[in-house]
């Protein structure tokens, strides 16, 4: 891959997964190193508990100085400019998008490279993609959004399927990274317009 | 070991577990991606835990597909038969202690393939069959029923000392094997049907 | 290092944060067998996340008879005389701010050892140190006591940036150890007479 272009993407989403995690700290009044804690387990959860089960070590970010700096950058800004930083609110959106769609393929080419199916290559790119925010809300003790947020884990499932279409279709690897990033990135835009989310299904209640 | 008999026990524990995990994050309403995730956390947690925290990565589930599909299929019944299946109440009961009791042993096996002592491989063998609730629990933020609840976890600890002592008689494996399931389960009915529970230790009041 | 001071320090450190771990489960109403997982998850919680993100596996607990015992003591003792115990308080305290500096080294060594920056290690020494804690409030469906506390996380990084700047001046391991306990025993001990806590950062409401 060309490090420039997928790099800033990475950079990006990186930084957007660690300012949204700083501010689900910020909104339950942690103190700053809650703050601090909370930004790098939604921006690295979802690599880690990859890893983890994949059986990758020493996880990635251990040795990776670039992701420790961006993430604590990311947490310090919102420590201090919080206010300001809303404003950007659309911004950061876009960005999250992005990278949801960039960490769901780097999630499936981690599978591939490990040789397994193409159901678990899926698996592990919405790992990738969704777990830091799962962390991030079971540590902030809530039920994790995702579980009721508008088509998100949906949207890198989608994505995830056609990047591996597209591979499977003859594309340069390049390509489909690009194709499945819009696709991810669309999704998620529509889903937020329409306020899309998943049918929910309940049990009756014993009349 | 024979592959038919134990292999029906672990589809059968699997699928079980799966359904009660389905059916606890419908209670939560959690959307249907969210039902997914909680049948596999409390299917494959405990496992996942275990081989985590020997180092046998990656994780089993990854490389089988009778897993994934037995877990699946039990979360989709669950989600579109779930008012009809809760009719199956104690059936689902009866598999969830033989469950138990397989997963149990499948613990402590692993442990002493890995060469650790008796008391570490009966841990193993309640991390296994139990800890897969804890996840689910965590992850709908409750405090593990596990914790609170009749006599599961010894069930699992009981079975298991059995199982090693009746190794150590020179028994065969299958037959403690069998013997241990059937302990665990025993224990499981009888403590349901006479609600027993572990006592309480509170802390004086400081009066 | 001296087996008998250091392990003396390691053995109280284990043994007052299995007694914190189980205190907690106590007032959160769990039963015998929950107050004995979460004085586990407190006391070995912490090496367990660092070990499982380093690859240092099988964890060192399942090959340690000491810690192991240990722990169930602790558990146990505060089970039959925690009113009793609690009148120890303040040894307790001590224990635990001992342990705290001690195992901060202790993850940082680990760090060094795998080549990591300091940056890394430093955080690894944290991680050790507080993440039992951090663990402990999960299950017990709190948001994570350390995330507001008196300084108990910066006191473990305080004491670990000393600990490397004190190696870098050509200290001896054993002197930079038992300093650095010293710095995060002096630290946590002033912040809590003084209720020192992080500043709070807070966003201001949108008005």
């Amino acid at each position: 891959m060309t490090p420039g272009f997928f790099t800033t993407i990475e950079i990006l989403g990186t930084f957007s997964f660690a300012v949204a995690g700083a501010f689900a700290a910020m909104e339950n009044r942690l103190d700053p190193f809650g703050v601090l804690i909370l930004a790098f387990a939604t921006a690295i959860g979802g690599g880690t508990i990859r890893d983890i089960l994949i059986g990758d070590l020493p996880v990635v970010w251990l040795q990776s100085n670039l992701t420790f700096w961006v993430i604590l950058i990311g947490a310090l800004i919102t420590l201090f400019f919080g206010t300001y930083l809303k404003k950007f609110d659309r911004m950061l959106f876009y960005f999250d998008a992005m990278g949801l769609g960039l960490f769901s393929v780097i999630g499936i080419q981690k599978g591939m490279l490990n040789g397994f199916g193409p159901g678990i290559c899926v698996m592990l790119g919405t790992i990738t993609g969704c777990f830091g925010g799962v962390l991030r809300d079971v540590l902030l003790n809530n039920v994790p959004l995702l579980f009721r947020k508008e088509i998100y884990a949906l949207a890198s499932i989608i994505g995830g399927v056609f990047f591996l279409l597209l591979l499977k279709w003859g594309l340069d690897t390049k390509v489909a990274t690009i194709t499945a990033i819009i696709i991810v990135f669309v999704t998620r835009m529509v889903a937020v317009r329409l306020k899309l989310s998943l049918p929910l299904f309940y049990l009756k209640k014993p009349g």
